[in-house]
């Protein structure tokens, strides 16, 4: 194996999956549980009612699925659409990338609206098409609120305007997975109609649930879709939450405890204080990568992201190296740069239960200076 | 709420989730960690290569899926099977009934085979399928190794036996989530193509990994499956498979560094001998059963469970009674009777990490006398 | 070594230190903290006052000591006595013989008061004693609340009666590391000068922490007590106390947090719950053995511990062996006899935070019968 | 109370109790176990064994004690001297004054031999005390190796070699608390005759532990020496050492599988590692302090600590003030300015399990400056 043990604490600024506060860590430190007991549906019913605070909504429904990000999408797409259905989406680095591939793979019609990597969503080509789309063969627009391959946040507000303008009754479905808890989202006020997030991103837990919000419009719209679903079809859970007990097949226990303790620190330090410690953290990062004399992959302030970095390095440099090396030297894991900005850039993720002093780490580095083999002085 | 603190540990007895070993627990007790370093794709490596072991197979191709066992079905059949396909499925109690309605709902026309709930698998009824379908309609042959909902172990040498004696080439997808690592499951002896199970069942950790393994028959089979998947697609693990990175999506480090600790432990007792000791505990939870006056569910002995045991309750005494005060009283979780059979049994899990002095504690209770009333004297 | 793994959980019940809630693991699962910060004094100022509950004590001064039960000892001697003063002490059992040579090696004059093994404290002694005494030399009486080798439990409310009856002024010292928060004992009412107990008894929490409680007439004897002291010198945690900072030194952060739980478990059951479900336990283990056709190894009813029993084996049997037997073969810890019993009983611990179904599982051997190797058929 | 629920990891920079690495954390993660089972005996012995090892001894009897630093410090002295013994001891600072007046409690006869705080222990004046002492009334010398409070490391090997020119027969007893495991230390070669240190320390574990080592010296000077002793008495442990059952009274099942660990973590690291790394980081903090252009307390390079740093506070500031505003305001620890420095200093500890990147979450503040009213900029 080409590692070695290292002491110290490892030190974790990818953008997910993000370090896991004591609190949590504990809360999830216990044996399995009997989920028919009436213990585990108890439990379950504060977490529905207090997981839509996340999504800032009051009129969604909220499911709680043992999968990932790459399912939660699963799940937005298949329970609100039909195959051959026309989607709108935009692709702006790897994630929305990787979601546009699924949409295409579950047999979506999808107009792909590509920006360069660095640059957010392109609005005015939704314009256009939403102008010409008069008879609403656009079923829905996809959109990823934080792409986190480059640092860019998208204007979601805007989104919903441009649709409101045209009366375009299309569904939106978005991607928060780096953003919600880190940066401000509001679902309700927003008219989103499906928002999705992961357990192992802001809420700062272990991976393994994906948090899927619907609104009314989308539960509406799950009764005549008709892509082939089971394990995330929207039914079978609404079925058990009739029935009160809640699960259609076996949660995790210890992921539930976690959440419950994951949405008790959110709400003890306050929703809007954690987007403005987001807000801080991240504005410092791009000021250290000034400092560095290095440039943000994103390409203009109101795309920055507060919750991931893109640094773009010198040309003379594999931004690989630069990863590698902080892994090796320094028990400091950083974000390879992905696909088209492979070796290009490293991101510094600032996502979850941080702290200045925790987050400065990477930050710290600032001193010293990338030299020509791609390793710092 | 109506439940409340009650001292002393919780004696968990359904057949999943299962107790955890401390050292799984202790295991599971960390921060996450980038996936991408280097030390996660050497850890899944050995996971790879060690969990063939538990299905006995040496040229299967595993997946670790973040899923439940609900999930780990859908993944072998939409890997291998394309809408439309007939297979067949053995109905014998709720678990082989929801993926029968999992089957059907995925498009595949299914022809069911239902025993009484409390016998085991009609292998006449599949003999008289196979001998006249010579022209080879039947694409697969579903079977629930065994049933959790009634204790019944279903007899796959001779489902092997009966398509080899027919010379039929229908793929066998087996259902082994509570049968693997506890009752003897032999993938390449017995010509299994798809085997699945859930990390929480014999493995005896949480939810949330779906462990499945594919025959080199089944792999060429998922090159053709017209089913539509995304999240369960095995080509999107392959394809990382290639890189040595090994994860399509983030995959939960706890439960990573769980399941090595779950199969040290396994080896370090020795699998066949893990089986023995759920024969030895399942032999003594029936003897208690017989002890008690009280009648198996399960009809026949070579369809008895060694993971799990149904016990029938005379008319007069609702089983939920049982289960509830089991609960109340003595913080003992013991399963409840499902559809056709609730009210009528409850059921003793004997399954995982388990010895003689931990197992007996629900049979510590053959002292005592069911009463009218549905509760013990 | 002459151990191996074995599978499934070790069932520990013997006398202490015995089985930990899972919530107080949970509650120790953490990193050490800064304990000059604001947040341990705090931490600390609620458990003094609440640690006092254990000992139904409103007067009393408490002192949590990072020692042991042998410690709590020394802490009680020392603070309170000079060397040469004439102590009484009842020698019982194997813990009673210890203090009473540590009262020795401290320099004390002990008047030994021997009870045949299996028999409480001789009271009548103890009368003839203060009768002589009209110049109340006898400046202390020790006593064990609860001998935990021979599982017997004394009458402190009788001593209390004898000292008052004969207006005798000696100080008061009690053991209950096995007795405090699992049979009933009164600080205050029965006049007890100074009680102790340690954290890996009925508190079920690990070793490490001994809980010292001092009568205000205990604080007034420390005042001029000469017994050289400095590890366990009351005055250094007063000076402390005065402070508001609590520790003379560094404490366990974990072993903090920890009491702090183990008190929230207590006090939501409630104390009188907690020692009423141990009087059932304890009078259920005594069932057993009788079932067993064995002998309790107390003598009299009126000195049955409800929280270990001691049990006589047949002569031709080493009880060492039952013990060990029990250990390697259903991994069940039980106590070996100690000293003059050594080799004849072997002792149940139902101590702690234990329940019904946990409990009965040393009992559940009660279907078994000894046979003349010592082992159980 | 005057502490709120702040964000992110707390980072702990205090010279002790130190972070504990997640390994240590996960050992410890455990319930608790008979101590009397064979596998108990087992463990210890691997420790006892290990142990020795952080010391550099081959020839030293160790001892690990329920207890923290003050109780081993007592234990040093009760076992080795008798009441009224002279003894030469240094003060240099807070912890080498508590030791000074333990001493004195214990009805030693001390001969202090202060330096200003800062300073390292006055090696001419204990020259001069050799030389005079032609009788060889001095029958130990007690010497603090690295004072916490001022970060002075005293020159061990010219206390010996000035013994040696003397022929001076005294022992030597030390205290390593800050540093063994981190400062390099040399039982055997240096002729150190008891050294001693705690678990919460380099270790990097909980408190709770007190590892005394004695010299065959020190062995052999306990079999005389007169201090009255029972908790912390040599013998007692050497008796159940004989029975090959270890202990005396009953350890911490946790912290002796946490010792295990910590060990493993030491010895695969290398313990020579472990103590350049710690001279790595020590040397970066007095650089980041340079740049500060802050001072450091100790006044002579000889006698910089490797494992904490005082820094001076101009004297318009209280250096408390810059403490709790750490702490409000980073959720980052620094140690106090302890007595004679109160309000002067402030210390940085660079102890235990760190790395490059860990380490610097203190040093980070070195782009700020500290302003009139004791808060940085």
């Amino acid at each position: 194996m080409d590692f070695v043990y290292g002491p110290g604490k490892n030190h974790l600024f990818v953008p997910g999956p993000v370090n896991i506060p004591e609190p949590v860590i504990r809360a999830m430190n216990r044996n399995n549980e009997d989920y028919r007991s009436p213990a585990i549906p108890a439990l379950t019913k504060t977490l529905l009612e207090d997981v839509k605070k996340i999504f800032k909504t009051t009129s969604g429904t909220p499911f709680l699925i043992p999968t990932t990000g790459t399912g939660a999408w699963e799940s937005a797409l298949t329970n609100t659409l039909s195959p051959g259905d026309r989607i709108v989406s935009f692709l702006i680095g790897q994630f929305s990338l990787l979601w546009i591939d699924q949409q295409q793979r579950l047999n979506f019609r999808v107009d792909v609206i590509e920006s360069e990597w660095g640059r957010g969503a392109d609005l005015d080509a939704l314009a256009s098409k939403l102008e010409a789309d008069r008879s609403h063969t656009i079923k829905a627009v996809c959109i990823v609120h934080n792409e986190t391959a480059t640092g860019v946040t998208n204007d979601l507000a805007a989104v919903r305007k441009l649709l409101d303008g045209y009366r375009h009754p299309a569904l939106v479905l978005v991607d928060g997975v780096s953003s919600i808890c880190a940066i401000d989202f509001r679902m309700d006020e927003w008219g989103v109609d499906v928002a999705l997030t992961g357990s192992q991103k802001a809420l700062s837990m272990p991976t393994g649930m994906g948090i899927v919000c619907a609104s009314p419009k989308a539960m509406e719209a799950a009764k005549t879709a008709k892509s082939v679903r089971v394990f995330f079809d929207w039914n079978d859970y609404l079925k058990f939450y009739k029935l009160g007990t809640f699960w259609p097949y076996t949660p995790s226990i210890q992921l539930l405890y976690g959440l419950r303790t994951a949405l008790d620190l959110l709400f003890e330090e306050g929703l809007d204080n954690v987007i403005a410690r987001h807000s801080r953290l991240g504005k410092a990062t791009r000021l250290a990568v000034e400092a560095w004399g290095l440039k943000n992959c994103t390409q203009r302030e109101d795309w920055f992201s507060d919750t991931v970095t893109a640094v773009v390095v010198p040309p003379y440099i594999n931004s690989a190296d630069v990863v590698k090396r902080a892994w090796t030297r320094y028990n400091l894991s950083l974000g390879l740069g992905l696909n088209k900005v492979a070796g290009k850039v490293f991101r510094i993720g600032h996502l979850g239960n941080l702290n200045e002093a925790f987050h400065f780490n990477p930050c710290r580095l600032s001193g010293l200076r990338l030299n020509t083999v791609g390793t710092w002085d």
